[in-house]
């Protein structure tokens, strides 16, 4: 166990605490509930950022920038938009010395200022589908905050599109969530549920919200990303209208998508051991590090020039390769800097591996000395590229493995209440309660609906609080 | 000259407003001087951020992000950097339905929370130097703004970096400029000169401030990046110390460096033409257009398969290229629509090229017949790719032959006060003066010291206000 690090068993919630200071991934900041995210945390959600990018850009999507600040009265015109918000803003008062004569809110999310927008933008059939995305800073005012879980800071994207019919915007709500879950299986490695939140747990403004539920290794679900089918109720309060093929007046049908910074935490709780963070390597800063060793000088050079070597064609094939020529610290203190920065794949090189023409391997994710393996020199970048992607598929399995051993199929509402406490996890059940249930469940449990699962077993039974017959089932879990 | 566009030499300010409508590259936003970047503005921006980041990364620095939010205290901390700033700041007095106990102050910069988290990291010289980058958003309360050139709230990157002495400080701002500068040349083709600012065109905070400044088409000069080395400025107000290698307790030396999207506004006002947006292709979101034309239902079939042919081999080979296959408007429409939009390169094909095996192609930079020529099919992508690399080295010829030809030499200061309101440009002239010739100067003429350049001819010469003998020369002009 790493030193400095809180058994994930003994209490997870200082692990997660201990594992985002001892990798610098973020810091608490001088103003509450606000964090910094320092470099190799940042690192992080900049590849998280890069390829889900690319995957809106190949959807069709195009970035844009709307204002940070939102005039007030904006977001009162959705009512339930209103509601949902309000209690959480950060309110400007004061701009250049003065009082404003309307205050402004930070933005809390840019339905609003974005609907503004598009009832000036779109005109006709011809500019629908409007498919856009903004990469934005966002605000609310929290009560409990949790580094990259909960911030009353945080960053995100956007996704806001509106469409001439419901039926394509009710494709591309179902396109988008289609994105957030590949790159989480893919790139994340994290098996995520997509399913449709209930009526109690759904976006304020929205018709329909949808979700991806990961498991962390707690057994808490983590909601990491949703896609909102917003129907005509924006585009009411705005007025957003085109005219269609026969010249009729129609309101736009809009979606709205988002992911965040709460993705990194995700990955950190879904992948983390006890001695720290361990990353895919698809989203990993680091993917391959290499520790040169040695005694004399005489060996240092022969070493580090064979290890400059060896990092000089990795980096030429694309892999994110560091090379630890650190002084002054130990061979055991960098394996551990980098264990607890979850790096995927650890190159040891030392006189002895120069004369045998090899380099000691370490993969992050088979800790010890029965995960070490030797990669010859000849053919080296392709086998270490081979091997990242073999991790890459590990942690996926390893996530599955942990998310189904953890998934429990009950009928009745009171092995809920008992087993939930000891044995944390998705609780699949037959699902038709409605506010009143999940309200009790929460009171009692701390449980609450996660998700109905776009992916049911088909079949009926009695749902597990009502006792009334559905073909619908849900998960009930601890979640974040 | 096109249509919804005024005159360049009718009224600048004017036609760089219709540029920006036109070519759909921004629109302003409900809120008192904001602006919304739109997708075709944001990819231009996104193609800077890119190149940026590509070259800070390789200088060595690293991503971080800090928050939005600053308590007003640290603001107040240095002094001078408080008085720059006190006037332009947004104050957020209300949280989450409460009035705040410390009112925050949306960052209009973030020397004073990073140096606070400077403190924080920084304890001995194996912490040093500490290289930083943040992209963000920024707002400062600004009397008269301007799309893109000064709005409430910009996007920019904001550079960071903690040295153990005075004389790694300087080295490192001195780098960054002549970064910002490699950058504006390179990519922007925009000719720039990097310089020393006066004490009054100084960053409030910094020891010295130093600037690339570039020439727009109507003679102005645009600040188009700054480099500050800091001194021990915040260090003092922040205690920012480490252990040196003697054991003993120093200020670290600073430095911050920044560029904005005030860029977008440098690259329509450097470039821009009467038929609006001219773009250089390592910056342009699309740098080849082809503009498929057809009459007859035969035509098209033949003639559309090729074009998506020529588009999907540009494609492969790393050019944004963009097949406009609209229908219902004319080819002559479309010609205008990218022409205004600034696409450098547009390929034309029809059935007789189809049968000469050639397209027609006209580079944005020589419009026209004059300008046009025909590129065979065979081998058309490497000369596609040759033609861009010309253009963009045309552009820059262009641009410094402008600037060139509206650079003035005098002596005397009844020259410029003479000369400038019929000749705007660049006015070089022996430099002493102070704080009181520079007030004089703006007040009779309102032109600025925009920098002393680095490049100095040598020699020395009588100020030309005060008379006194000096060896330093600076660019005077009209500024934004």
């Amino acid at each position: 166990m790493a030193k400095n690090i809180t058994s994930p068993e003994k209490d997870f919630s200082r692990w997660y605490l201990d594992v985002i200071r001892e990798a610098e991934l973020a810091d608490s900041a001088p103003v509450r509930g606000c964090m910094i995210i320092r470099p190799y945390g940042y690192a992080i959600w900049e590849n998280m950022k890069a390829s889900l990018d690319r995957r809106f850009k190949e959807t069709g999507h195009s970035n844009a920038y709307f204002p940070l600040f939102i005039p007030q009265s904006f977001i009162t015109r959705e009512s339930e938009h209103v509601e949902g918000f309000a209690p959480e803003l950060a309110i400007v008062t004061h701009g250049g010395g003065k009082e404003l004569e309307e205050p402004l809110a930070v933005r809390p999310t840019s339905e609003t200022i974005i609907n503004h927008m598009f009832s000036k933008w779109i005109n006709s059939y011809r500019d629908l589908p409007m498919l856009l995305n903004q990469w934005a800073n966002v605000v609310r005012w929290e009560k409990r905050t949790r580094p990259f879980l909960r911030t009353t800071e945080f960053l995100w994207q956007e996704g806001h599109t509106a469409h001439a019919d419901e039926e394509d915007a009710r494709r591309e709500t179902m396109k988008m969530l289609g994105v957030y879950e590949s790159f989480a299986v893919d790139d994340a490695a994290i098996p995520v549920i997509p399913g449709l939140k209930t009526e109690g747990e759904k976006f304020a403004g929205a018709v329909d919200t949808y979700a991806i539920e990961a498991m962390m290794r707690n057994g808490w679900a983590l909601q990491s990303g949703t896609s909102h089918y917003l129907g005509t109720n924006f585009a009411r309060a705005f007025d957003t209208k085109f005219l269609d093929s026969e010249n009729v007046q129609q309101y736009v049908h809009q979606t709205s998508w988002g992911v965040s910074t709460r993705l990194v935490g995700a990955l950190i709780m879904a992948h983390g051991d006890k001695n720290g963070l361990r990353l895919p390597p698809r989203l990993a800063p680091v993917q391959t590090v290499i520790v040169p060793i040695f005694r004399s000088d005489e060996d240092r050079q022969r070493v580090m020039e064979k290890a400059s070597n060896i990092r000089d064609s990795l980096e030429k094939a694309g892999v994110r390769v560091k090379m630890d020529d650190s002084q002054g610290v130990s061979p055991g203190f960098k394996f551990n800097h980098w264990e607890v920065r979850g790096v995927p794949l650890r190159l040891e090189l030392g006189p002895r591996d120069l004369e045998e023409e090899h380099v000691m391997a370490s993969p992050r994710n088979k800790p010890g000395r029965e995960g070490k393996f030797t990669i010859p020199m000849n053919g080296l970048v392709d086998e270490v590229k081979k091997k990242l992607e073999e991790i890459q598929n590990q942690m996926l399995g390893d996530a599955t493995d942990y998310r189904d051993s953890h998934t429990y199929e009950i009928q009745e509402y009171r092995q809920l209440v008992e087993q939930l406490p000891e044995k944390p996890g998705f609780y699949r059940v037959w699902w038709d309660g409605g506010a009143e249930e999940e309200a009790r469940m929460q009171e009692e449990t701390k449980a609450t609906v996660r998700c109905i699962p776009l992916a049911q077993s088909g079949g009926s039974g009695k749902c597990f609080m009502t006792g009334r017959e559905t073909d619908r089932q849900a998960i009930v879990a601890r979640a974040y």
